[in-house]
């Protein structure tokens, strides 16, 4: 391979949880107290763009890695450290035989690698963009190497951030928390491809854009030694929703996911209140938005609609195509527009819509119809009419695990 | 007794759990799932005045009673049956050795009773009146009707309002669950006199004086049903948590009391969101206060103050004596007034520093000096500034029990 460059260019999707992440037993490892499982997103919304080159001609300045232009300290990052380590001793492990006969890379011990990383989340959605981020890296290392997504190779992006491994595959994706103390067993898989349920669609309602108060890392540490409710919740509760959540995603009953959804953000944010000192990552306009969705669904007189929060204010709303339309008018009806130029809908066929012309988007949406939905809940939707503000409201879908998108390489030291 | 009339009026306390009572095993006789514990607080600042009436002349009406000068339908409302039924039942079944021989009644079927009853609660400050209430109407027909207050009594208290039975006793009142199927061993009985620890203050933060979305009673039958949290709170958390509790207070140990005080409302307010549909009773401003106290914990390198909040969104804040100045002062610097007339501090030293003029309050409190609070603290506070509005801060402390007022009576009828 000489003093030659060689390289490429991957894409990868975030992932919202519906069973939550909320604990580690092992922090060096990244092992969590309880199995999770998540829907990975669209990536045409949000993803992480990656490319990895590799050089011996790199080897003197060790594994560098820039993220959105800025030049993160490796050597310092633990995380990173343990993804090159870990993958590096993959390759070395895996016979030839299991290997893509065309990878780039041979012998990873004779290179170096150079990375650089952006993400394309509109405007900084206050959504975690660490498990795109190091899933990236991990898929995109991995195909450099010649290596196939295995469970090892889950269990690598593992250690970057934990809910990373749901984000090397698409669709419905479970990380079984595993029992070994070594976590070779801590692996994500796919229950079920995003073509099993391509209706599955979200909107993402950004209310704040603020870094979080409490790291996940730290709020997860107190959880762990000082909430009761999260240790009966991981050993107790946790195992039973897994299955039920699993067996209602297959089977696509749309209500009984939405419930066990609903059910799991709400107890993983109780852990938190449980927690000493509390961790509050739900403010008004987030309990808004969930007597907002239990309002609508009381309306529809079935459940259409999901809300999930992640570790932060901002609403994940699980809907189906056929009413993804008919929720997003309701709930822009009930919250009307923030006061940021960036404001608007994003994605979807609600896209260009702007919340500060709340009014009339939503009289665009209701013109196309809301035709089994009671005139009584729009009403009751116009009467909230100042339930919080919202600044933007992503509409995306379930989408694909991570690809390689060559092209892009070519320009990377340019 | 013929066609006279005969009366008394009584006072009783309100009181605040420090060990929350929420979920019922039997509605009808509001049996607990769990036991619970709470601080008496002084009825010079929070207290319902009730007079009970009892003529022969009264029996074609039946019993009534007015509430704050509002007559309620007696014959409707199943709690006030109870508490009327189970009274006479009681004074019928006691034997004649065990009452008062200067009962004003001496055969509870021969009179109706006519009551009058009013909370001097300063402009509804969003606490529950409930409490308070029944235990003063129990109170005051138990003695007109010779009976001590014997655990009979508190069950009877607890049928009209399950917190009712703590409000029986000045100082420390544990309400236990009991285990039998006709409630008579879930009974009220006091853990320490208002006399063991008078230096425990209370400092009501009244952020809210709207009425809460969720009655209690709706609200617990849900998470009842629903909250797995909440079962395994009543059954593996409680019954340790009130050892402790009780330890604590017996030692007058406040960093002990007020971190078990904070944990158990947290957890309160953690099965409630864990309740599907959820329960949010603590808002924003309520957010901020849990945080601020932290923070005031924090600076001072040891608890000095405990939050604890029932089912709605203002805090309590447990303080010594020798604290509670400084507190207040510190608190004051975090949150500016509200734009009510009436804000302002009520009861204690700061009384009459109105909250509109906050800085200038804030200053005169200074003055008298926060001796040992680290300045960083305060510019903490000050840098704070604006963390939630307040209406009214009610400065009180730990109080006696219900007590014979007779002079109020005379005025009944006039």
């Amino acid at each position: 391979m000489g003093e030659t460059v060689v390289g490429l260019t991957c894409t990868s999707p975030t992932n919202i949880a519906v069973v939550k992440y909320w604990g580690k037993r092992d922090i060096k490892l990244n092992l969590p107290i309880n199995s999770s499982v998540s829907v990975t997103l669209d990536q045409s919304d949000l993803k992480t763009i990656t490319t990895v080159t590799a050089s011996r001609a790199f080897t003197d300045k060790g594994d560098r890695l820039w993220l959105n232009g800025q030049e993160e300290d490796v050597p310092s990052n633990s995380r990173l450290v343990a993804v090159f380590r870990e993958i590096r001793r993959l390759a070395r492990e895996t016979p030839a035989s299991e290997k893509d006969d065309s990878a780039l890379v041979k012998d990873p011990d004779q290179v170096a690698f150079w990375v650089k990383s952006r993400n394309t989340f509109p405007t900084a959605a206050g959504l975690a963009s660490s498990a795109s981020g190091y899933a990236c890296l991990v898929f995109a290392l991995s195909r450099l190497l010649g290596l196939k997504t295995t469970p090892e190779v889950t269990a690598v992006a593992r250690q970057g951030s934990g809910s990373a491994c749901r984000s090397l595959f698409g669709g419905f994706v479970r990380w079984s928390m595993g029992e070994k103390v070594d976590g070779t067993d801590s692996i994500a898989s796919q229950v079920a491809p995003a073509e099993h349920w391509p209706e599955m669609e979200a909107l993402i309602m950004v209310a704040s854009r603020a870094k979080k108060h409490t790291s996940s890392t730290s709020g997860m540490m107190t959880s762990v030694a000082t909430s009761p409710l999260l240790a009966y919740r991981a050993a107790n509760v946790v195992p039973e929703r897994m299955s039920q959540m699993e067996a209602a995603y297959l089977a696509k009953d749309f209500p009984k996911f939405a419930e066990l959804t609903m059910r799991d953000s709400n107890q993983f944010h109780a852990t938190c209140m449980d927690t000493y000192p509390p961790i509050f990552y739900m403010n008004d306009v987030s309990r808004a938005v969930t007597n907002v969705v239990h309002a609508i669904n009381v309306g529809y007189e079935k459940v259409v609609a999901a809300y999930t929060f992640d570790a932060g204010p901002n609403a994940v709303i699980y809907v189906l195509k056929e009413n993804a339309m008919n929720v997003l008018a309701l709930l822009l009806l009930a919250f009307p527009a923030g006061e940021s130029e960036s404001s608007g809908v994003v994605g979807g066929e609600g896209s260009g819509y702007v919340l500060s012309s709340q009014l009339e988007a939503t009289q665009a949406l209701l013109e196309n119809g809301i035709p089994d939905v009671h005139p009584d809940l729009v009403q009751q939707m116009r009467d909230i009419g100042d339930a919080g503000r919202l600044l933007q409201v992503i509409h995306t879908r379930v989408g694909p695990g991570p690809q390689v998108v060559e092209a892009e390489t070519e320009t990377f030291w340019k």
